[in-house]
């Protein structure tokens, strides 16, 4: 049946209402057993069934528009696929009133920052409405409908609910380096793929750094021929991911790291460099001298080709320029820049990279760009129409909002650092107190989770990135209330699942890398303790150990995953014993147990697998504090006191096992120290 | 070092004779321990280890070729990868004599049938050198060093030896059909990469079908528009895959099935049909009669500019033409086609078939290209350089060689009909009986497995490709006294294990697909269920369940794996059991414990995943057997002796689980029907 507006209107008016003044009558079974994530605008389940079979149909009302068109067929391939489900019309139709579910879309999307993607679904137990102002609502609006699937005894349905939803941000992004390790084009796509499912619409593409130049480019084609040991997207590459973006809703930003992060382009044309050259590709990681010659003319005119052929290429809205760490050495130690500094009163380097960003930003207005860079292209005399991306805090996006300016955060949505979930989820890039008036809150557009790839490849790169990043886009999508951590975890478990049906290999590699360390061997010992470790964070992992571009990225630090699963779950039960309910006691023992025991089982692969040597001291020390953590539950249940050296030489043994060895860290250490420091004093 | 062509040649002869003359000293245990698949021509073991360590270094001598540059470029990241080790030179060098590994070609090949693939690989206490007269032969030894890598207490090494390598038959293929379901460019990436790792040297692209066209056309544009739901690989895509390929020393040929299996072609062009249009896309299975028109002229007008631009597009020597299962309806029913064949002397279809090759060769010909097609394109009249490809057998082989024709084997080394490993290795191209003169014998050229796609998405090709067509690359690559399975399978094992580090998925997509079948659930129930099942074989899935191009590849019998390695173990240790050696009974025992008591577990997962509600009676019947097993075992060790009545109600039960459902079959019925016939009879 197809609805007219004047109806639906009405019809929407009703569910509001509703919304607004019933308190649930649901049981809390059917709000726990409902998955969506990023959580809907608005949403009311209705308690029924809508019952999925091989007679399910769907049509698309009006135009056979492509997007729409391929995003519904892909539904009914994965509807299909999780279901078994042999349906009898495998193809979506057009116009068919007949049909269970009807899609309905007013206009096509634009691939732009700011365009509607709200939409409005309404599952009854007969029939399935789908309406969105934009094929791009629509396409959001599918996600959803897929995570409402659920079976019982009877089969596979659709839980009855009326959503009414949008996005709180419009810039929900995903970026992802290409750079310090090549990210090939189905790395990308599946991304895409994953992105997607959780509402995220910008992709943002590093595409290039000291450690390789990934862009195919005609004009200057050294730049791929000599920055990137042949690891490069050609232009057709490129044309097929945005395109799959596209037909995703999603946009694909380009970043080309300027002045500085720029060895790889100086490598082929050392002519534009702040120092004389010879340049070749760097093979460490950090921060490096080479940096662009900005008092040169033929630097820009180099720049002007360059950007004409990419923003052809690119058909986003905005170029990344990068613009983070330049460390300035080769400026300072140039005499033909200090010159010009003087000449021009430019008293420093940042000023004078403002004005290597206003040529630069001449560039791309000319080609129909605007402008986006990291923090450090802030600067007041640029006009407001950049887009300032804070990787170093809230406080930036607060002074360039007063400014005018907008500004997009991933200070904290930095998946690379092996941080928890919690933290990426509660960083509101527009928390309750932020210091900005309604209007310059506007100016904050969203945010981005960031991958840079130091220490991640094509293998391992996507365990990196989810579930992680589906937090990061309820964070982005969701309303600021929507913030219960625990509830957020247990969606999650079901966004992670599902994210696999599209190919992302963040659940199916971790076996993968486990088998190869254990040489064939059986993995459950390995895999007791890579359960409970997680990489070291933020930056400590080179610190510890000097990388560089060749490292292999095949080690137990590469396989061991952010926010161990199995540590967290330990660490709730044990919470939860010690505030007092013991219905977890049995879990607790036999995790205890199990890592106990576990050490003389791995000894046994470790011997065989000279890769696992660097873990050995650390697998022993999870078994001795194991044997620690059953003595203290055992003290606490019998109200058993110890005394001082008790407690001395435990948690000795507890500090060492903290020490973190081959660049990871034990994550239940800190929870059995819990238990020993709850064991009574004498 | 490098050793003059003398030295290495009186070098080589010490070791052959070495070779010839003595019985290995060594002891069955390094034998045991290394892998190497296919096996070489001439090896041997010299019993000492080549320590690999940090120094590790690789020197290419001559000048840089980028084809063995570019593999050992791979191979050391392979090394990397595999132990852990932060190699200090990370990148080859050229002609650096100082390096623990030399590498030297003498020329660069060419891919082409026929080409030098053979290779020396000598590696001593200190120093690995690989010669080849070919870079393609390099390409097949590194492949073979990487499988002497072992590791000990002390770490990792290479086996010391001594190979002198070529291959047995020059024509060692791996097809692919992209149309019955397409598979996307990494998808053949990732097999180019398998069929590297097992020195295969010919992927055969079957990209016509009834189903789907799967290339971008430009002269006729409608071919992939029309005919292919958008799943087609585009000329830049198959430029890619035809590099990617090179690199790896491995021929890409087209296959455009002619003049039937043609509906799509026909969806886009329906005035070259043999019958009235319009068509669209097949999405049945089967044999269809949508069939070319041989007798219309322009008909050939089309395929002389559509194979000019794909001769162009595909530089391999051979354009296979298939020409298989033309049913002949369109023809029987065309007046038109009837006359012509009375005015012609046709007497039947199979001529009139041989006309229209013929007007094909003329065309290919002319665009210099040889043709092939399947044993249906077989006729006298035909030019000698054709190629036939015998999916019917030997005896077509032998029919065309006593002719003077060329031929490839395909006959059961068909995968997609999950059959044994075991039946493809021993399918001899050439069997000693084999009645041909030793000039004919030249004639057959190798042999290709192929992956029809019938039933086969993306998610599960790998699993039916490998790790089987590694024992076929063995097949056609050893010598034919390489034959015994029990070591094929033993090394298969390894072989398959380190296919995963090549990005193949037969074995990661496994438990993937058993989680998405469990709903998130605990698989362990469904696995081991699934461990001992198999897909059914040869055509009965199709008979069992009418599948079309739409249906679901996502249940039971896709997770489930041809040739199960659990049911082939049980076997191995029942038979050795009743051999009268009882070493294995604990495991007898445990795994029919395992199974007995697996579905009271694996039904509480059926509960809550519709999906499995099809392999509910099927693993009752596996507990049901499984407990009939363990009774069985018990009276055979206490020599209990059984009445007619038990034998008649127990073999009554095995019958019903032979039963296949969900298009699969218990695998294990046939083994513990073998234990209840060893129970003593009263």
């Amino acid at each position: 049946m197809h609805l007219t507006d004047l109806i639906m209107k009405e019809f929407l008016l009703k569910i509001f209402l509703f919304f607004l003044f019933t308190v649930s009558c649901l049981s809390q079974d059917i709000e726990n057993k409902i998955n969506l994530m990023p959580v809907p605008f608005q949403y009311e389940l209705t308690g029924e069934k809508f019952r999925v079979d091989t007679s399910f149909s769907v049509s698309i009302n009006g135009n056979k528009e492509e997007r729409t068109y391929q995003a519904a067929q892909r539904m009914l391939l994965r509807l299909a696929g999780r279901t078994g489900i042999f349906l009898e019309l495998p193809f979506v139709s057009l116009n068919d009133n007949q049909a269970d579910m009807q899609i309905e879309t007013k206009r096509i999307g634009e691939i732009k920052p700011g365009e509607d993607e709200s939409y409005n679904l309404l599952v009854s137990e007969n029939r399935i409405h789908l309406e969105a102002e934009t094929d791009i609502g629509a396409l959001r609006g599918i996600e959803t409908f897929l995570q409402l699937l659920d079976s019982d005894d009877s089969g596979y349905f659709i839980h009855t609910i009326n959503i009414k939803d949008k996005p709180r941000f419009q810039w929900r992004g995903l970026m992802i380096d290409a750079c310090r390790h090549f990210m090939p084009v189905e790395v990308i796509k599946r991304n895409l793929d994953g992105m997607a499912a959780v509402k995220l619409n910008v992709f943002h593409w590093h595409l290039s750094e000291d450690q390789g130049f990934r862009v195919e480019c005609k004009t200057f084609p050294k730049l791929h021929e000599l920055g990137s040991d042949g690891d490069y997207y050609t232009q057709e590459q490129i044309k097929e991911v945005i395109k799959y973006a596209d037909e995703r809703g999603i946009r694909v930003m380009p970043e080309f790291d300027l002045p500085g992060h720029a060895t790889s382009w100086l490598t082929a044309y050392p002519e534009f460099a702040s120092a004389p050259g010879p340049y070749s590709i760097e093979r460490n990681l950090g921060i490096f001298d080479p940096t662009f010659n900005p008092v040169k003319e033929e630097t820009y005119e180099f720049f002007d080709k360059f950007f004409k052929e990419m923003a052809d290429l690119f058909p986003d809205e905005y170029m990344h320029i990068g613009g983070d760490e330049n460390n300035g050495k080769q400026w300072d130690a140039n005499p033909e820049i200090q010159e010009f500094m003087k000449e021009n009163n430019i008293l420093d380097n940042h000023t004078l990279q403002s004005y290597f960003n206003s040529r630069l930003l001449e560039i791309l207005t000319k080609y129909n760009k605007k402008m986006i860079g990291w923090d450090e292209i802030f600067h007041p005399d640029l006009p407001k129409n950049i887009v300032i991306q804070s990787w170093r805090g809230k406080e930036s996006l607060v002074d360039a909002a007063r400014l005018g300016f907008q500004g997009i955060l991933s200070k904290d949505f930095y998946i690379d650092l092996n941080q928890s979930t919690v933290l990426h989820y509660l960083n509101d890039p527009l928390p309750e107190d932020i210091p900005l008036t309604e209007e310059e809150k506007k100016l904050v557009l969203g945010g981005e989770a960031t991958m840079w790839s130091e220490f991640v490849s094509p293998e391992n790169v996507d365990s990196r990135i989810w579930p992680r990043t589906a937090a990061i886009a309820e964070r982005l999508w969701s309303l600021s209330s929507v913030k219960d951590t625990n509830d957020m975890y247990k969606r999650l478990g079901e966004v992670s699942f599902r994210l696999e049906e599209l190919g992302l290999m963040h659940n199916k590699n971790y076996e993968m890398m486990l088998r190869r360390l254990s040489g064939n061997s059986d993995i459950s010992p390995l895999k007791n303790f890579v359960d409970v470790i997680e990489p070291v964070k933020i930056y400590w992992r080179n610190r510890q150990r000097k990388h560089t571009q060749q490292s292999p990225l095949t080690r137990v630090v590469d396989a061991s995953r952010p926010d161990a699963e199995v540590a967290r779950e330990f660490r709730n039960y044990v919470d939860q014993f010690l505030s007092g309910d013991d219905n977890k006691l049995e879990e607790i023992k036999s995790f205890l147990q199990l890592w106990k025991n576990n050490h003389d089982e791995l000894l046994k692969v470790i011997k065989k697998s000279p890769v696992l040597k660097e873990i050995e001291s650390a697998s022993k020390d999870l078994s001795t504090i194991a044997g620690i953590g059953l003595e203290a539950l055992e003290y606490i249940i019998s109200n058993h006191k110890q005394n001082q050296v008790w407690f001395t030489s435990h948690l000795e043994l507890i500090k060492k096992a903290k020490e973190p060895r081959a660049q990871t860290e034990i994550m239940v250490v800190d929870t059995i120290e819990k238990l020993v420091n709850s064991v009574a004093k004498q």
